[in-house]
């Protein structure tokens, strides 16, 4: 199996709220193939994509039991900790629950957590190790 | 903020299983930028990352408690339904455990589940609609 990872779905308790905040609060376009209860964007070289939780335990025929921290984090980079202070307050005027205010960060660079409204964890960091290319992709060294 | 998701960080029980799994059962790189108990893979425009799961709870400042389905899968697409049953078959061989056998799915393509050693499942999909730009990247309609 390549090293590529295409799509993250989230599965989500209330799609609706998530669409919203992804799309009218963040202001992200949803794909033409969205359709019915799924939800696609482009998020610059992956796709995240939008399921009812139930469905998307379903279609994978596991029980969508579940609770507490998920295990797993997102992130956002961006080119300064002033960015990173910007997002963080464009997220939260979004709808986000800020977790972690940014801060100097143990590696070097500075960042902060928000949740969205489901609770997955979004990191928002200003890494100088790691810069991006042309297409604001990372360009791991 | 801009729709772009940079890094997934798999926050796992035993990172050594972990990393033993995608560098040495699957075969992916570790970046240079890997250190200590954090290791970064390049996805193919989206940076995988694996860390303990207590050390990422903790920089987000929450509990790592947390049980059953962690509500997300990740996704790799291939270009034909041979491809799946071939890659589903090497990531058993690789120590994976599937989860759902490939099959017709209900949208059009072909697709089975696996979880990887800490349980995140992962599907692995032929989806006609969702064709591949030149870096093998997913183009939306």
């Amino acid at each position: 199996m390549p090293p590529r990872l295409h799509i993250i779905t989230l599965g989500v308790h209330d799609f609706e709220r998530a669409l919203r905040f992804y799309r009218d609060g963040l202001g992200w376009t949803p794909s033409a193939a969205s359709q019915g209860d799924i939800a696609f964007f482009d998020a610059g070289g992956v796709v995240l994509a939008l399921h009812p939780r139930e469905a998307l335990a379903a279609d994978a025929g596991v029980t969508p039991v579940g609770s507490g921290f998920n295990g797993l984090t997102l992130a956002h980079n961006v080119a300064s900790r002033e960015a990173v202070d910007a997002v963080i307050r464009a997220v939260e005027a979004a709808g986000a629950t800020v977790v972690k205010a940014p801060e100097e960060a143990s590696w070097g660079g500075y960042s902060g957590y928000f949740a969205d409204p489901e609770g997955q964890l979004w990191e928002v960091a200003h890494n100088p190790f790691f810069p991006f290319d042309d297409a604001g992709r990372i360009v791991l060294p």
